[in-house]
Parts: structure tokens; C-alpha cells; sequence
């Protein structure tokens, strides 16, 4: 089976909200079977990034802020002006970041740091349902 | 046939023009004949990146006043001085964004959402040729 | 062999150091006898990043100034105040940046352009010795 695709839902704050998806990413990876490859993190939709971090509550914050500081919420943006649903900042983060990273794994186990976790961030201006797909590719 | 590999080139104004690629990519993950896997797209060249957004004219104007934002275009750069080619910003751009973006698919279909679009964004000072390569693999 | 995995080490000098490993990457391309397909360019841990710059001394110099004004080292950190490695701009750069990276390759060779090289940028505060990963998937 060379090529294994999974998704399921995790519910975000919105706002920047950080979520540790990397047991379920490492879970899916056995679930497939595979002990060579790659897999990848999606997140569908343009209001969202897939990133990794050592997630703990002090880099959640301070990477919350460093957004702040580089894509501001409190500017004008012209998405709102047309579409008036106030999240051209979300979708302006999310171009940057992206919703796409790939993690190698090697017998069955992702090749992160010990202090590295995937995680998806919601940049949306409110809580979404989110879908998360996981594709792993490999032997 | 796991590994297909295809080509096209677009002209762009650069500038952070940025141009829809998701129906080019969507048919060639089509013509490849595969059903699940991945479409890489690269962008061979330093001054370009690869993303999505959704494509909506609001928004195409917001992304590049936050590139402005982020990287200037009106302050020094070392390139510029070295080469006279005057498009560091491009390159600084073009290196923090990255033109590659890799996007699964299942059952032959890209899995974006409804209003995430795959866009090439040319951060040159000229207009420019891009190739730009899409490779699929899976089965 | 659909899938093969190398990996090797390099001694950086922390602080945004840049480190060209495109010839590593296309002698292991090689080294896998795969004609087409992928590379993945993975650093395990989390104040690393890998990208594409056109490897010169001036964009080396552009790419440190900018990371240093959009994630800047004198302002304060959460994760300092908790762990005191006063590391806390390499994390948020890393998260950013990502340190993933997939270039496809044909007939063996990798699809850069010629002033395009891979780069391993590590944002820590000192000297490390970085393991990096690289995958290769084809045919």
C-alpha cells in the first residue's frame, strides 16, 4: 500500500490557536502499515497553517505574538472591505505559513526532534471545525 | 506509473504578481492517471514562491502590502550593491515564502477547499517567464 | 527502492548561520539510483530551517537583517522567561520558516534553477551540531 490517506476533525478557538496534532499524525503513520516515508499534514481552506514547535505555553505565546507584530490584526485589509467578515488578516497568515508540511519516517516512527510536535494553527476570527488530512506515502 | 512529471510556463508582471495555478495542476494530477497521492509544485529559480490563498482580488492586494510590509522594498540590500540587479526584497521574499507547495489528492481530486486556490507568486522587479514544474506521485 | 533514507550531520555557528547542502542532497539523489521523484529535506528539532536562497554573501547578509527585523533577538520572549535558553526569537523563526523542504528530481537531477541552492539555516544562540535528514521517493 503505497499510498495511505486519513483526515479527522479537531475543533479550534480561531485566533491563532495552536494544536498539538503530531500522536495523531505518528498514530495514522502505523495505522498505514508503511515503515518508509513521508507524511503529509493538509489542512483544506485558506485560513489555516501546518507547522512543527516545541508546543509549550511559553512559544505558543510568543508566536502568537510575533503574528501579531508581522501580520496585524488592527489594519485595514481590502478582503474585508469586500467581504466584510473581518478575517483578512487570517487569510494573509495562512498564505505565509501554509496549510502543507511533510515529516520523513523511518520504522514506522516520524523523524522530529523530542521537542518538535506538529501542530495546525488556526488563524480564522472564530472558532471552526477543522478537517486535517494526513496522506503517507512510502514502502 | 508512480512518479509523473510535468512542466508549463506563465508569464508574470513580478512585483508579487501572483497568478492561479489550481486548474493547470488539477489536470495534470488528472492526466497522470493516478488516483491518491501528491502534487509537488516547484518553482525552479530564487526570486519566486508557491502558496495558497484564496484568490479573490482583496486579497491578492493585501498579500503583497504585507510582503511590503515584511520585507521593503525601499531599504538597502547587500545583493543589490554586490549585483546591481536591484531585487534583493525578491530574493529575501522569495527565500522566506519557498516555491514549493505539496498538495494530496484522492480519487483524482486536489483536496483544497472551496476557496484555497495554488498560486505562484513572482517576486522579481520585472516581468518574467516561470516555468513551473508539477510533479505527481502516487498511485 | 521506492523509498531511501540518509542522513548526515553539519557543525553550524547558530545565529541564522546558512548552509548550502545542495551538493549533499544531489549526490544522495544519485546515491538512491532513482531517476525520478522527491527529495525531502528534513531537520529534526525545533529552532532550524531549511529553504532555497541563491547562495551569495550579500543575500546571506539580507536574509540574517530581515529575520531580524521580522522576528527580532532584543525583545522579550515567553519561552525565556520559563526556560531561560534565551533562544526564544530561534523558535518562533523555525516555526515560521519550517524545516522542511521538497525538491523534485528527474534523470537524477534535481530541478533548481542554476542560482537556487538548498539551505539549512539554524536560528539557534549558539554553535550545534545539526542532524539533517534527507528522503528521497521515486521510481
Amino acid at each position: 500500500m503505497p499510498v495511505a490517506t486519513f483526515d479527522f476533525h479537531i475543533n479550534t478557538k480561531g485566533h491563532a490557536d495552536i494544536i498539538d496534532v503530531t500522536g495523531k499524525v505518528q498514530e495514522l503513520v502505523r495505522k498505514s502499515g508503511m515503515a518508509n516515508g513521508i507524511a503529509i499534514v493538509f489542512i483544506p481552506g485558506s485560513t489555516a497553517g501546518v507547522t512543527s514547535v516545541e508546543f509549550e505555553p511559553g512559544l505558543v505565546k510568543d508566536l502568537k505574538e510575533a503574528l501579531d507584530r508581522a501580520v496585524p490584526t488592527d489594519i485595514e485589509y481590502a478582503h474585508d472591505a469586500r467581504w466584510g467578515d473581518g478575517n483578512g488578516f487570517s487569510h494573509v497568515r495562512a498564505a505565509l505559513l501554509k496549510g502543507s508540511f511533510t515529516v520523513p519516517f523511518t520504522g514506522g516512527s516520524l523523524t522530529l526532534g523530542t521537542w518538535q510536535q506538529i501542530t495546525v494553527i488556526d488563524f480564522d476570527n472564530r472558532p471552526r471545525k477543522r478537517r486535517v488530512v494526513i496522506q503517507v506515502i512510502g514502502e
